[in-house]
């Protein structure tokens, strides 16, 4: 094998693959969209044979011999090529280091405890969902020691869903948010609670759409390759490559700010994928790099730019003119107070801003201590009550709404949820260099969002995945250490401008 | 080889081409439905793939060897595995026997052909098209030459599209066309011409496609497994297998009986397909034969079913309930006659029932004459205005409304329409026999279609492609001969019903 050929054939696989990805990313998409009701089973034997081609191909011999010839000549490849070899052979370690039998069981195993967990949600009967979640632990602790048995598994399972994520940060970082967000909340709480009944009434789902699609407009969106849909709940796709982008939504008559919301948080993830650089597109380089810059991201337009008072501000005329009758005596003030009410509740996707990272910081406190063996899957109801009572200062009525919340765990995402809460911080702290530079709120009051998605472009979007997630925080922040001192302090300001 | 295990490879082999078929059905569907506008080089890019994929698939050596071990062993083979044999050995025939360098040339040209199609459509410019057409036809000759040199290039080609059609049969049913329904078009014209200004106005979409949804459940068709989108030009496709099937319709404000025809003429191409036997799923067997018997359900439950009287009382009060003041002082007989218009246009896809088979006679004609080498691609406009003229009695007014009118031979389906009028005529026939097993008038006006479908399923739907047209042609009559007496029955009555 010579160098040359070795690199083509790496960059011929990733475009190989890309094009299955693409057709599985629009299944599934098809899926949630358009597809009739009971096509399931007939997109399911799609899917089996695509994935199985999938995992032929970067799994395949050919593959791993080009993957292992180009690593044992890292001087000759550039950053991108070392990128792209570095982050396929994590992939593959992890393949190659699990038994078949046992990756096939587990994957059964998640379908299985989905399907438990949807009825023990249903029931408010945690016991239901326990054996398949005590399954899961059991045997993600043996994957972590199969594939990096030097590594404490925790950390293991952090890495693999955010790169770079240690326990080492996340007790820094969660130890912080406890001390320091549980205060705030708690004197938010001792407050004149904010009105937010102007959000409810009954907003016409057509009429959300326009909004919806004027929001897209607004943040700056390219309609040319960014779609809505709706589904049940929102999320953001690319299909093959950053230059076809999907988000979705759902529009709750009762409700307009929930969707509202949903396109402004899922147009942040799309504003990411779309802005990588076009070079990077069909290779593993393309798109978001990991779960807490995507969230810096789409939590930045939501939160940030989204629920700003300059922002409330520009979109108010649109909003009475779509919705002039069910606004008809509200002003921008009481809208921009309303959708910044903080309110402790149970439900983690329904949280304000300040209140969020702590129903992060909860899930966080339990997985850890799953992985360190303080406590057992059956503690976790009780856990969770009391955690949510010392955090939020609530108290949890059933499991449906609380341990049984997210579908995560049962989809074996466990490791997972700390980026959340991380990413909403970084956010905080890219505003502020961003400040250094523009003047955010003006082109916010002005409608420009073309200097602030440009220096998003420039710091974070155009390099895809092609730098770590460390690296691109790195380059975002202009080397300064990452410090939640920035996230707290807008979160305190936040509060005061809303409860005077 | 041994033949159990031959068996089992063939089987494999098209259940894994129906999940890249399922892909690449489904992006096409996306591209012409939800995605983004500028996203179709990114599509492309998947297309491209998997379109090699499948090609690999289907004519790699293994698959040959298999389906040339399978031949010769016919005598060990089922009724619908000899079948599979038959339809894999035609196109494997048609794939090996043309150079591959030809075949994408080919390829090539048809797409710069619809390019020059679009361009000269637009410009009623014929001459920017004309060279395409020309080397299209001398491809299309060669070919057949190369794949089949026995037989006349014109039979060949008739038989790709419709397995079994030959100039022998088309001589027979266009000459009766021309001798017994130019006659009857011509009667229609000496008559008071029908009002149909009930059905123009102003249609909401909204409206429109709750009428639409009603229609196709008054049809039978699942909801579970038929889905409705939009496109610019209506059409049915089946995603993987029969169990999922997509319809698509164009709401035109200003029109309401554009989108209601669409949605029941795709309807029946839907009920067709999805009416395979669950056992052929994920086979060549599975989903509609050919051409001409799709036509034959879709414009039987278009026509026969869709513009009969009962069918009209039957739909009338959901009309009027969902257009209250657009159909204010409209009456179902109304309704009936303006759905029935007959008069004489210069596009088919818009005409009505009486002159539809006229339109694709001059198609025919103008298709023999350029095979036999009668007349040359630079005369199909001045004969396409004295056919159209001679026929129809029309004189068309520009290559736009003319020649141009059609994509069908940009793409190089030469041969390709005759079906469409043959499908026609075989659904008055399949009436008739339906009709000495069932009241069908009665079934309709109770807008009880149980026993309809079952009677085309049971007759039609049920083989999918398991047997060849002929075949089913055969079932379904009863073994008796086609004739186009029913046709032009039906037809006439239509006419004396309609034009006291």
């Amino acid at each position: 094998m010579d160098i040359k050929t070795a690199k083509e054939t790496l960059l011929k696989m990733q475009d190989k693959a890309s094009a299955y990805e693409h057709a599985l990313g629009l299944l599934s998409f098809d899926g949630q969209t358009t597809a009739p009701s009971k096509t399931a089973s007939n997109r399911a034997h799609a899917i089996e044979i695509l994935s199985e081609e999938i995992y032929k191909l970067t799994t395949g011999e050919e593959t791993v011999q080009v993957i292992e010839f180009l690593n044992e000549h890292r001087e000759e490849l550039s950053e991108n090529e070392l990128r792209m070899v570095d982050i396929l052979r994590k992939s593959l370690k992890y393949m190659q280091s699990i038994p078949m039998e046992e990756y096939l069981a587990y994957e059964r195993l998640t379908v299985e405890a989905g399907e438990a967990w949807r009825e023990a949600k249903a029931n408010n009967d945690f016991n239901h969902f326990a054996p398949f979640l005590e399954k899961i632990y059991e045997t993600v602790k043996k994957f972590a020691a199969y594939v990096s048995p030097e590594m404490d598994p925790y950390d293991f399972w952090l890495n693999e869903f955010e790169e770079g994520l240690t326990q080492e940060f996340c007790e820094e970082f969660f130890g912080q948010v406890k001390s320091r967000i549980v205060p705030l909340v708690k004197s938010v709480t001792e407050k004149k609670q904010v009105d937010d009944s102007c959000l409810k009434g009954t907003f016409d789902e057509i009429k959300q759409e326009k909004f919806a699609r004027y929001l897209m407009d607004v943040i700056g969106l390219d309609p040319e390759h960014v779609g809505l849909a709706t589904t049940e709940h929102p999320f953001t796709t690319s299909l093959g490559s950053h230059l076809d982008e999907r988000i979705t939504t759902h529009y709750y008559p009762e409700n307009v700010s929930y969707s509202m919301y949903s396109v402004v948080h899922e147009g942040g993830h799309a504003l990411y994928d779309t802005g990588s650089d076009d070079s990077l597109a069909y290779s593993v380089l393309d798109g978001g790099v990991s779960m807490s810059i995507h969230e810096s991201q789409s939590r930045f337009y939501e939160n940030i730019i989204g629920r700003s008072k300059p922002f409330i501000e520009l979109i108010f005329p649109k909003m009475k003119e779509i919705f002039p009758e069910e606004l008809k005596d509200v002003t921008a003030d009481e809208i921009y107070k309303a959708v910044n009410k903080v309110e402790p509740s149970f439900i983690r996707t329904e949280a304000d801003e300040v209140t969020y990272s702590l129903h992060v910081l909860v899930r966080y406190e339990l997985e850890k201590k799953l992985f360190r063996n303080e406590i057992e899957v059956r503690d976790l109801p009780e856990e969770w009550r009391k955690l949510y009572k010392e955090y939020l200062g609530v108290d949890v009525p059933d499991d449906t709404r609380g341990v049984l919340q997210d579908v995560h765990w049962s989809d074996g995402l466990i490791g997972y949820f700390p980026s959340y809460a991380i990413g909403s911080a970084y956010g905080a702290q890219f505003l502020k260099k961003m400040k250094e530079d523009i003047d955010v709120d003006a082109c916010v009051a002005k409608g420009d969002f073309a200097l602030i998605n440009k220096w998003n472009r420039e710091h974070i979007w155009k390099y895809g995945s092609s730098k770590t997630p460390k690296e691109i925080l790195n380059i975002a922040l202009g080397g300064e250490p990452f410090s939640l001192d920035y996230y707290v302090e807008y979160l305190q300001k936040k509060i005061e401008s809303v409860y005077e």
